[in-house]
Order: structure tokens, then C-alpha cells, then sequence
């Protein structure tokens, strides 16, 4: 495949440069009304007084990595479908432009404002949480935040199969907006595993509020409308309100980290997992040896194992099952034979709940210890697993010679998810020049996805525009259009 | 909520007694050329002489169920996506009518034409089977059959994770098309949680050819226009391609059977099953007396239970994992746990294949053995769990003192799906009138679903156009329109 000639708008090199002069670059639509006095009159008889915010809104309009700053002048908080519908019918009648936010911890800056847009803040929409413990099925507003959802179902022994970093801020209905992943996606699926159905608002002149799906398990009754919203990034419509499957928690969790000499190695160590644990398998990340020693380096936390920075490729295993006896029988198994088989070269099963936490701790600082760094250059890309490593080989070649300070991988490898990070003292723009497009036209003519958890939001919308077949942009735009006529949700983004 | 006002057409009646007159009552849309010889000409010099047939169609014309009976005039079997795209392109510009076709195995009519419409057969279709075993992502042609794949990929330890009854002809394209159900689900979720991408031909003026999603378990760069193609019963276009997530394949797989004397406690032992197998836990089947008395009365097999038809409700319950020893341990502990609470009257683990086959041969036989009755009424429902067996009782009511010969239930309780099946002589006009539209009309008053997995096709269109809401099937039709701009594409079907 050809590499397709891409180059970077100014205005998103400028936002790595945390100058936030995206807006200078998109122009704002002059199809767009600007926001009067009368709209916010409108909207307090909506909302209420106080959820209608014209000041201190700096959170709202500023993304969770700080790269991001829109200049939006209201930030709406409904509390209810209602109260939904009746804003975007406003917004569609004077053509207002709007973004949809929910926990504002996206990573590609989807859930901000590019100019003025309306903050339309999905949190307070907390009325209905209900549970069936017969089918495991949740209905409940979207504006809950995922770690209360968890503790709402735990006393009966359930719980939502999405973990991830974020899960203290991120909001029911933003990880279904996004398809979140995380680190358990290997056992449960995405969320398009799990979402039976939802309620949406539409930015039409009705403002009108769609029930897609069900709650049922099983439902061939229409097209599956709710499948579209799944990962649509609030392109098409406000989710209110979802119904979901979750699982029953697992009673006995296992953790073992797995030092190896050869990313073939890893492979094999993949295959052997899936089926040796098959079942019980719910985690396996990836750390290389320069991630390892950065987590050393920059937040002091050494590896469990006697050498392990010296290992150039590190595994960490999870299993979840019902029995420890019967779980601990299986990763014994499971670790006897990588290590007979030459297959990892040292590892270890946490014997208890402090060495399984430090090992994860040592998986979560593997992002948040590049921030010291200084400027990181981060990836979410997904590969083929026979070419997962190459691409952060090639860039080690790439940026020989220049005053890079780490070039390493992390990630899910069990879904073929590499998060591949460049860190330089300060932003660079020789070395952003060698690594776009570069990057990204590999992993397409690879067979690989720009995008693998994080969505396209603001960061990616050029890649997206330039690497997506242009057919099936043209029917996602249709899509669009059928339920944004007017196309005020979410502009400047993923279909625009 | 209100009972509609929901009248079955004569022509459904007329079908139902075998006199296949639905034509007469659906009328043929007059917009639809004729097919004429210049066409037969332009399609053998697609597909090929041999793969246009005239003669000998009348199993391509008849639905599985022998319900249904069209009178095309013309089969058509591509063997490629260049071909589906050249013939569709045809069809969309003399506006001729097509039904995609499978494997022809559905239960609602939805694969058969209702007129004169061309038979798009997808079955020779088979030329790419790619398989990677480091992700266990497959990556195949429609055209192959379900069985066939799984057998190509048991070497490698992998399965399709779907199971059904018409697993030796059903198609790969087909369980997509139909979101098939089966009795699995349980564990490995539906369709949506397995497909990651498809190539799909759409009727429009080019015959376009989209690629939609991918075949990495992780792709986040665009609306996941693929999934509105899952369940959407050849609607919007026809899918030439599937990439799909399978499974590893179990090595231990243990059945019990219970005897359970209220449906209550049939509950409580799904709820203990989920957390006491939880990830072994594969199929939790639900089989009543009635049920079981007809298994025994007319295939001649007895249930496994000593004094089993005695049983007014039973369980068949299945586990698959990696470790016979583990799954024997946890069935012992939750089977002693079901009779130690007195949930199970009885039970019984299968000690070998052989009486394992014992028991699924009883299942498998609960529909086949019901023809032996006469005639049969039969559903395909979703119902809330907690009524899952009170609309049972209520058509007993409701038919008392009427010759029906057995009202039974059975089906997958685990997902909350019914067979609810009345059986008659021959076909009887009254007793369809007591159970339509009551039937239907109450799985909709109690948030349940009329089609829980066999789809709506031709046996449901009615109820789908009267127990839809109306905006939703708006959204439904103007989405179908964006592919299927002239409407070609089986028509008087779903979406009409």
C-alpha cells in the first residue's frame, strides 16, 4: 500500500505546543448562532438557575491531558431526558452548536469545545439505577460515574466489566459513547459486548428522545439503532440512559509478571495463556525493558522480579475465577510451562494482595511516570501481533541520533493494543516532524487502527479524514446527517 | 400499558395453513421490473452459466419451516464480492427485487421470497479462510458453513462460539446477517460480541463494495457502522466477508440435569449457577414438564431423573473450561448447593459423553419431537425473568376447553428466552385467534421481546410494524433507504 501523504494541520501542532491555538485553524462555522442572553434565559427555565454555568467553567472547556482549551460561555447541566431534549430542540431551532461531555477524561480531547460550543454536561443525570440480579442487566442514567456504579452492584455480586484508569471520573454513558476498552477486554469483550440498549436524545428540531435495544439479552425485534451510538463520540445523539450486562465478580484474583528475552517469545506466552487459562484469563499486559526502567527511574518502583529492568519484554497476567485453589493450580501450570519451555525467562505469581497491587502499580505508572519526562508523545494504536514490537523499533531508527529521551511500549497485548511513547525534555518539532505522519501511515498500511481505545476526538480527526476509505466516510456522514440534520453536535471532530 | 390493536392478515393466516397464499395479501409492488431473458443473459455473463438457475428452485423458493413459498424465477450464486457487487449494481438500475439467501435455515420466513424477487444465494461464496491464532481472529467468506469453519479451526484450539441446531448448513454470513442466538450465549454473548468487521455489498447505483470495522479486536477510528449490519436480516446489503473474534475451545465440558419443583426455584439456581460456575458456566437450559412428557411420549426418551417427567420444571446445565478436575469440584459444590437448599428436587451430573449426549438429545428433541403432535404454534420469545413463566400459565388459561393437545415451554432461561409452543391436530382457526394477538401483545405489555432470536423475516412483520415505537422504526426505515436507496433489497419484510 502506498503511504498516503499526510501532513499536520499548524493549528494541532500548536495545542502539542500547549499554546491551544487549535481554534485558529478550524474555523468556527459561521453557519453556527452565537449565544445571547436569551438563550441562557431559555436555558435557566430548562435547567434551573444553577445548572446553567457562565462562569468558573475552565474545567469544562480545558481536556483531561491539558492540550486542548476551548472558548465556550455556557455549560449546561440537565438533570433529567427532558430537560435533554428540550435544550438540543433550542440549540437545533437557533442552531447552536454543542458538545456532549461526560467525565472529560478522554485522551484525544473529543469532550471539549474546539470554539464557543455549549458544554452539554451529562453528570447530573443520576435519577433511575436499577438492577436485575436474576439477569445481571443494569439500567441506569448515563451521568453515573463508573467506580459508584460498581459499588452500587457489588453487594450483589456483580459489576460493570470495564476497568480503567479513569473509572473514579468517567461516566457510564461517556465509556459507551467512547467504546472504552481497558485492561480486562481479553475476557469480557468491548462495550459492545455488553450494551443491550439505550435512551438518546436527537439534535433534531423535536429534540427528539430515541429508546433503542432493550433490556433484554436477546432481542431481534428492528435493527440494532443502539450498535451505531456504541464508540459514536457524541456525534449523533446525547445518551441519557443505558442498559447494560454486567458479570458476576470473580471471587479469586491471580497476578503474575513473566520476564522475556524475544517478543516471539511473548506470542507464544499469549497462545499458551488462552488456552491453559482460557477461562480465567482477564488480563495480559505488555512492558517493555525501557518502560520498566522508566518506571524505576521516574517513580522509583522496581520490578518484581531479581533483574527484571534487564529483561527487555515483561508480562503481566491476570486471572479471575470463583476458586483460588483451582486458579492458583492453573497460573502454576500456566508459569511451569513458559519457564520448561524456555518461554519466559524468570516469573512470578503474587502470593498476596500487596505484591499483586505492586505489580499493577508498576502497570499504571507506566503512563503517568512519562510525564517526567518532560513532553511525551503518546500513541493508542491497535496491530497485527506478528508486527506489534517492529513499529517501535522502526521508530527507534527513526529518531537515532536525536535528543529523544525514551522510546518504549506498553500496552494490552492480549488485544493487540500498543500504547508506543516518545519522550523528549520539551516539545520538538523536528521531532514531531520525523515521527508524523510517519506513524500513522504505518500502522494503516499494516492492517493496523490509529485509534484502538481512545477514540478520534480532536487529535486524530486529521488522520481519520485522510486514512478512513472514503466511502465509508461518505456513509458515516449520511448516518450523521440522519440524526444531526443540522450537524451542531460535536463539530470539528471525528465526522465533520 | 395499553393492548394494541394488533389483527393477524389473512395472508399469515392462510400461510400457516400451509396453502402458502401470503402473496395474495402482501401485494407485489409494482415498481419492481420483471425479470426478462436480457437479465438471465446479463447475470450468466456475471456469475456464470452454471450459477444461474431456472429450474429446479423450488428449495431456494421455500423456507426452511415450509411456511413460506415465492415463486422467483431466477437463483443466483456468485462466487465472489466482485459479483454480488456486478449483480446488485444490475438489480439496482432495472430495479429488480432480491432476497439474500444462506444457508436457508431460518425459522421466520426472512430468506425466502415473498413474490417474484431473485435469489441472491451467498453459499458459493468461499474462497478466502484466514485465521490468525495469536489473536484468534478469523477472517472468511459468507459462503461457509458454520460447521465447516469450526472444523478447520478445532487444529489450531479455536471454535465460532455460537451454537445452534442448524449448525451443519447454517452460513457464516447467514448467523451474522441474523444475529443468531443459540444455546451459548450465555457465556460467549451474542453475534455483536464476536464480529469485528465485515465486507458487504449495498444495492445502490456502483453496487458499492464497503469495508467496514476491521479484523483487530480494537478499532476505535469511525462510527462502527458494521454492527447496524448484524441483525439486520438482509436489509441493507448483503455481507460477502466476516472478521470475527472465535474462542478457545474447552477441553472438559460437564452436564447436569435438575428437577426442580417451582419456578422460583429455578431462578434461585440461575442466580447460583452465575456465581458458583460463573466462568465455566455455558448453557443453562430450561425444559418444563409438559415438555419432557412429550419428549417421552413422542420420541421415546426419558429424562435422566428417576422419576423425571414428574418434574414440573427442568434444568439442563452446562460448564466447558480447561480443567476437568476444577469444573468436576465446582458442579459437585453447586449442584450439593442446589439440593442442600432444596432449590433442585433431583440431580444428576452426566458421568460420561454418553449420558451428557443422553441429556442434549432430550433438549434437541423438545422442538423436533413436537411435530409429531400436528400442528404446532411456535415462539420465539424474550420475557423479564421474573414473568418468564407466567405467560405459559396464562395461554393454558386462556386455551382451557379448547382440543389443543399440549401447551409447553421450554428454552434458553439463562438468556430469558422462551419456546412457548401450542400444539394442535391440524391447524386450528379458533385457537389462533385466542393466542393472537394476546400472545404477542402481552410479551410487549411486560417489556419482553417477539423475537428473541430467530428475527422478524416474514412470520413477524405484522408485530413489528405494530409493537415497534414508531420513531424508532422511522430511524429504522431512513437508515435502510441510505443503502438501499430503491428499497430492492427484501422486500415486504422487516423494514417495508
Amino acid at each position: 500500500m502506498a503511504l498516503l501523504k499526510c501532513t499536520i494541520s499548524r493549528g494541532l501542532l500548536h495545542t502539542f505546543n500547549g499554546r491551544h491555538l487549535f481554534s485558529t485553524v478550524i474555523e468556527r462555522r459561521g453557519e453556527f448562532a452565537e449565544l445571547t442572553e436569551d438563550d441562557l434565559l431559555h436555558f435557566r427555565g430548562i435547567v434551573g438557575d444553577r445548572c446553567v454555568k457562565t462562569e468558573e467553567i475552565d474545567e469544562y472547556n480545558t481536556d483531561f491531558m491539558g492540550w486542548y482549551k476551548g472558548r465556550s460561555q455556557c455549560v449546561l447541566l440537565p438533570q433529567s431526558v427532558q430537560q435533554v431534549s428540550a435544550v438540543l430542540k433550542h440549540c437545533f431551532h437557533r442552531r447552536l452548536a454543542v458538545v456532549p461531555q461526560a467525565g472529560n477524561t478522554g485522551l484525544v480531547g473529543g469532550s471539549v469545545p474546539v470554539h464557543d460550543e455549549i458544554v452539554l454536561s451529562t453528570k447530573k443525570i443520576v435519577n433511575t439505577f436499577s438492577f436485575d440480579p436474576n439477569s445481571g442487566v443494569l439500567d441506569c442514567d448515563s451521568g453515573f460515574v463508573l467506580e459508584d456504579a460498581n459499588a452500587r452492584l457489588s453487594p450483589h455480586g456483580f459489576m460493570v466489566p470495564i476497568d480503567l484508569g479513569a473509572k473514579g471520573s468517567c461516566l457510564i454513558g461517556g465509556i459507551t459513547a467512547t467504546n472504552a476498552g481497558g485492561i480486562r477486554l481479553i475476557r469480557y469483550g468491548s462495550m459492545h459486548s455488553h450494551v443491550l440498549g439505550m435512551e438518546v436524545v436527537i439534535p433534531d428540531k423535536d429534540g427528539t428522545v430515541l429508546k433503542l435495544g432493550s433490556n433484554l439479552l436477546k432481542d431481534n425485534t428492528d435493527l440494532h439503532l443502539h450498535k451505531i451510538f456504541v464508540g459514536s463520540e457524541g456525534q449523533l445523539g446525547v445518551i441519557t440512559r443505558v442498559q447494560m450486562q454486567t458479570v458476576p465478580k470473580p471471587i479469586s484474583v491471580q497476578s503474575a509478571f513473566l520476564g522475556v528475552t524475544s517478543f516471539d517469545k511473548c506470542l507464544a506466552i499469549l497462545r499458551s495463556a488462552k488456552h491453559l487459562l482460557n477461562e480465567i484469563l482477564s488480563s495480559f499486559e505488555f512492558i517493555d525493558g525501557e518502560t520498566m526502567q522508566m518506571v524505576e527511574q521516574n517513580v522509583g518502583l522496581s520490578g518484581p522480579l531479581p533483574s527484571n529492568s534487564a529483561y527487555p519484554f515483561n508480562l503481566l497476567i491476570e486471572t479471575s475465577g470463583t476458586d483460588s485453589e483451582h486458579d492458583l493450580a492453573k497460573m502454576d501450570r500456566f508459569l511451569d510451562r513458559c519457564i520448561g519451555d524456555a518461554l519466559a525467562a524468570d516469573g512470578v505469581l503474587a502470593k498476596n494482595m500487596s505484591e499483586a497491587e505492586h505489580m499493577w502499580k508498576i502497570r499504571e505508572n507506566c503512563s503517568l511516570g512519562l510525564r517526567q519526562d518532560g513532553y511525551v508523545f503518546k500513541h493508542d494504536i491497535s496491530l497485527p501481533l506478528e508486527h506489534f514490537y517492529e513499529l517501535t523499533e522502526q521508530i527507534r531508527e527513526r529518531l537515532r541520533e536525536t535528543n529523544v529521551r525514551r522510546i518504549c511500549t506498553f500496552g494490552h497485548l492480549g488485544d493487540g493494543n500498543a500504547h508506543l511513547n516518545v519522550t523528549v525534555p520539551t516539545f520538538d518539532e523536528d521531532i514531531y516532524q520525523r515521527i508524523y505522519p510517519f506513524i500513522y501511515e504505518t500502522v494503516a498500511s499494516i492492517g493496523g487502527s490509529i485509534s484502538a481505545e481512545h477514540g478520534i476526538g480532536l487529535l486524530k480527526r486529521e488522520y481519520h479524514h485522510k486514512l478512513i476509505d472514503q466511502k465509508r466516510r461518505m456513509f458515516s456522514s449520511r448516518i450523521k446527517r440522519l440524526f444531526d440534520p443540522r450537524l451542531i453536535l460535536s463539530p470539528y471532530k471525528m465526522i465533520d
